[in-house]
């Protein structure tokens, strides 16, 4: 078995989910907390498909809101490109936590992160595409009012008192032990983790009290929140729950879908079009002739085009059985199959962009900043 | 030879400032340059005395100054404890600087440092340290105008950026070399030089062009900007020249005055009968007897309170020669002597408090946030 790799900044090899889960030492959620959720959340199917499925503190969060205490919800998008489709599925997820539970979000922008891991970017041009990626939340429609978006660089003067709490508490072995610094990272990437330790205390800061925070993100963050709730005690802070998604797959049919690979990634702002093209090129669980699937079958396990479907755009379990179902029959062309799910993607980008052109004008209404 | 340590954190042994010069690869100033420096600042007791003795490029800055390039001066504060009368003792100079070059001078209060460094102290501690700092900076007379003062924690949307800009460029490895950190180390303290480094590159990122920046600074502060120093050029922007001062003696005769030891410094919150106190009790060169010291006389190289007067209080270079001559002969008395700084101390603190009362009222004009 190939050695697979998740960090917050490199995710490669096949993930075995299940051992990230003992690795980073989180809790599955099991059926117990799943039907727990329901009753907020509904019979979603990110949690049936287990899509989210990993968590810490998931149900002292709960024990805590149905005590009457409220939580404050946490995620974050690093700006290293514009926004691909795998970055919406945990927005997603967060969207109806929100809504469900009635609460508020904030939504970090990690330009200096990004600034700080890529030496191809500038923090200009990390702060441009925090504004780009801040026009595909706004589409998504959270709630302005009780939404937060702030930049790293542009939130300082209150993320920095913060980060330089949490900071303290945190030794060049940890950070080396839980990231693998080396003596070559730089010392600004050293420090970043307390900037995305930050704002799962902000509530409790800006209100002056102990408010819980649920960190919905991809499991490959996880790290950064290892930290930061062995700091939380110290600090007099509840420790953050979280609840983990797993990482939306690439077009290229293995490990996540990454910006770094444009043709195997669809942007929120590719032309329908060229969303279509990339597709159309995608990886899938076909085999090598027409005449040999009619007969033997595809493999929806390894292709993307089924996985798209299953992560995020055919919603519906009936309908998605059937997909699987006619794939391993020889019965659904890998062709067929590439146009019946860019149609889908077609039409999804081509309602979101107009969204997106609109946020626009509302973006003011969104940033946080002092 | 005892060895002896100067860091930013670190200071104790008995200094060979030579020596200093060396290690760090700095520049002693010399004849020339000190009367390149009397054209405009005078004949400045604390170059006659070779307390500023050493410098990076400070030849440079005034061949840029001369040919009509001028700079910006920076200085700065680690707010652990109120101010004591070695901390003016570069502030005094800074001030001298300023008025005889006509230009603006931002002042850095490192509350973040201070916090990072220092178990025993909160972040609101080091915050209302650097408040109670500024009133004597203010108290001195700097014209506000051209005189900033900033927290680094209230001024860190300006100043986060450009650190984070700094910190891409030095490794752990370097700050490991530089500052001596460990694995032990925490990552705040790291970080921290970048965001000293930050304001040496203040006024060229807020007027939007390269400006020559000059910082005049105790000599233990030098680690930083080697750093600033070698980073500068990376990012487009001139070195900072330096020009560095010996530190201000304790009251107990050796390493520096240090506010951890509250009885061998004299604070300008002293009352000046606290302060007549502590004079009183300093360590001087006298003999163990009046009878031994009037025959052998005493020596005034080891003697506390001859170097008060030599760095601070007597600035008459024949009343300083004549002190001198008159401890070696056995004719001033320890006790005599102390008297006499005393009465100079006191008159000082009740004149500066008194200004530093008023200071109160004009923080705000002074006072760089955004």
């Amino acid at each position: 078995m190939e050695e697979f790799v998740v960090t917050p900044w490199e995710v490669h090899g096949a993930i075995d989910y299940f051992e990230l889960v003992e690795r980073f030492g989180t809790q599955l959620i099991d059926d117990e907390l799943s039907k727990r959720l329901k009753k907020y959340i509904g019979d979603h199917q990110m949690l049936r498909r287990n899509i989210f499925y990993s968590h810490r503190d998931l149900n002292w969060i709960l024990d805590k809101y149905e005590k009457g205490e409220k939580f404050v919800l946490y995620t974050g998008r690093g700006p290293s490109s514009n926004t691909h489709l795998g970055h919406l599925m945990p927005w997603f997820f967060t969207k109806d936590l929100q809504e469900a539970f009635d609460v508020k979000l904030y939504f970090q922008m990690t330009d200096d992160e990004k600034f700080l891991f890529n030496n191809e970017l500038k923090l200009d041009d990390t702060r441009n595409l925090s504004y780009e990626n801040a026009l595909d939340i706004i589409a998504l429609g959270f709630a302005p009012k009780r939404t937060k978006i702030f930049l790293d660089t542009e939130y300082a003067n209150v993320l920095y008192k913060i980060a330089v709490e949490v900071a303290k508490r945190v030794t060049f072995s940890t950070a080396k032990a839980v990231f693998g610094f080396t003596n070559s990272t730089n010392i600004g990437s050293i420090f970043f983790t307390s900037m995305q330790s930050a704002p799962a205390f902000l509530e409790s800061v800006l209100e002056k009290k102990n408010v819980p925070c649920l960190i919905p993100c991809a499991i490959d963050q996880d790290a950064h929140f290892r930290v930061c709730r062995d700091v939380a005690p110290i600090l007099g802070y509840y420790k953050p729950a979280v609840v983990h998604c797993k990482l939306f797959p690439s077009l290229a049919g293995s490990d996540k879908m990454s910006a770094s690979l444009p043709q195997t990634s669809i942007f929120t702002t590719d032309a329908p079009k060229t969303a279509r093209k990339k597709v159309m090129n995608a990886f899938t669980g076909g085999a090598v002739s027409v005449k040999e699937q009619k007969e033997k079958g595809g493999n929806p396990d390894i292709c993307s085009i089924y996985q798209y479907e299953y992560y995020l755009f055919e919603k519906d379990d009936d309908k998605m059985k059937e997909l699987r179902e006619k794939c391993k029959r020889g019965e659904l062309m890998c062709g067929e199959h590439k146009q019946i799910l860019a149609d889908k993607i077609e039409k999804f980008l081509t309602a979101h962009q107009e969204k997106r052109e609109k946020a626009r004008d509302k973006i003011e209404d969104y940033m946080l900043r002092d």
